[in-house]
């Protein structure tokens, strides 16, 4: 093996990183670790900041900058942005500062739903208001489909009620009754999960929408665009891993800019397990320390 | 009229500062702005930040010291930390670092609950994670009276519930019921709100244990505290305002560390109007700044 080929191989085992703002994008990370099994993970929650769902764009745009140096500087080979709000606002400005390949939850998401609908799609989104009044998806099924019908829903008690573990109460349908009301009369082929939370409330929101309408993860789309692009580019970790792999066992490691053990406790609620490799880091301030130099 | 008395006099007409951890704090800013009409105040919401309730000691402290020196630099003469979760973990190091009288929410709401209540005290709290992590609620009630029994239940939903303006629907209500199902079997006198949110649903949550618990806004009890202070130290603004003076007029100013557009929205939901002077600022990455020199 010549030293060329060393180096590359040395590439391919670099873990892929991914951020999310904070616990929901372990959705996200659940499907790419089921999609790529012999890949390693580098997971950044950003817990001090979030959510981003209600912040602008500017502010969304600097901590997602923030977050993927942080990633970028830990040496990985290709970037996912987990979180849907800075998919929507922050990808141009990431793809700008970081010399990687940087994979979104939009586009990937927006496909799939095209591609599950009809001939002339009639798609829904249901996310957080930022995303929604981003239009990013709207925008990105227009762009796969011109004549696609898209209606958009934000639904800001999800969240806490996923992360409450609501996932079968009486209230959680009763909300989701309310929340998706105008998507049920607009009786669309599919329904894009356009919220990392979302996937945790899949039954109540199947339930309430129809057993027609197809539901779409916009984390196992984004893991199929991350499988597809590994191969594309040669990037795919060529060593198996030997034995079963487990969510969160110790090939794969987790940051948190807060709070660590609130999220081990809500990573067990949503995955059923706990991160092996769980540490608290600081990834903010860094920007403002370059420009006051 | 000779310089030290004028100087004085500036000093009376300062302003009083408020911060919260965003647009929650509205609800201490109204039971100041109807006790205290003379008084002019300036409101910081850390929006870019919010919510503080998940996150560590460490944290909020820090983000509490950044929103306290910002005020103190716009010359305030009292400082009042109109959130709950910064009350509990960071009164002593913000009163370390400013040097100025300081008033969080936890102390007077905790005793106002014990002369509430009677001689034997059952007294309940409802509040964020942080905050009934922290017991400060429960030392204070402690050390205003040591034979009070108390009770502490974190209710997440509310907050979300509160932004949505949910003050009424048969959803609120019942998660009302579940989450103070413990609290109505403990028969209190008195019942905390240990949530600047909480008040919104004060309907909600009176309905639920009964007409007989009486409860205590920890707001109104600040103010009470806030009042009695100024009068103590001769800091009250002897010159009347002039015609009626309304929530959110020019008299108070309003920051926000982000997203005004959507902290104007909720005061209107919250108050019934939105504030008149609103300005996006930054606060933060001061301390690392002056650390890197």
């Amino acid at each position: 093996m010549n030293k060329t080929s060393e180096q590359s191989e040395a590439i391919l085992r670099r873990p892929i990183g991914i951020f999310d703002s904070g616990v929901g994008g372990l959705t996200v990370y659940r499907a790419l670790h089921n999609r790529l099994p012999n890949e390693h993970f580098v997971y950044l929650g950003d817990t001090a900041r979030v959510p981003y769902g209600t912040k602008s764009l500017a502010t969304v745009e600097r901590y997602a900058i923030e977050n993927s140096q942080f990633l970028a500087a830990l040496g990985i080979k290709l970037l996912v942005v987990a979180c849907n709000t800075a998919s929507a606002l922050a990808l141009p400005k990431i793809r700008e500062k970081i010399g990687l390949d940087v994979v979104g939850v939009i586009g990937p998401g927006a496909r799939k739903a095209v591609e599950a609908a009809g001939a002339r799609p009639r798609i829904a989104v249901i996310a957080t208001e930022a995303t929604v009044q981003s239009d990013a998806y709207a925008a990105s099924i227009r762009q796969a489909c011109a004549i696609a019908e898209v209606v958009q829903t934000a639904c800001p008690l999800f969240v806490p009620l996923a992360e409450e573990n609501w996932t079968r109460e009486p209230e959680t349908f009763s909300i989701a009754g309310k929340y998706l009301r105008e998507i049920k009369e607009f009786e669309p082929e599919a329904l894009v999960l356009g919220c990392t939370h979302y996937p945790i409330l899949r039954d109540v929101i199947q339930q309430t929408v129809g057993e027609n309408v197809k539901l779409i993860d916009s984390g196992e789309a984004c893991a199929d665009e991350v499988a597809r692009l590994l191969n594309e580019k040669g990037l795919a970790n060529p060593h198996r891993v030997t034995g079963t792999r487990r969510l969160c066992d110790d090939l794969d490691h987790f940051y948190v800019t807060d709070a660590a053990d609130r999220f081990g406790r809500v990573a067990e609620r949503f995955l059923g397990a706990k991160p092996a490799k769980l540490e608290a880091v600081e990834v903010f301030g860094v920007d403002e320390l370059k420009e006051s130099k």
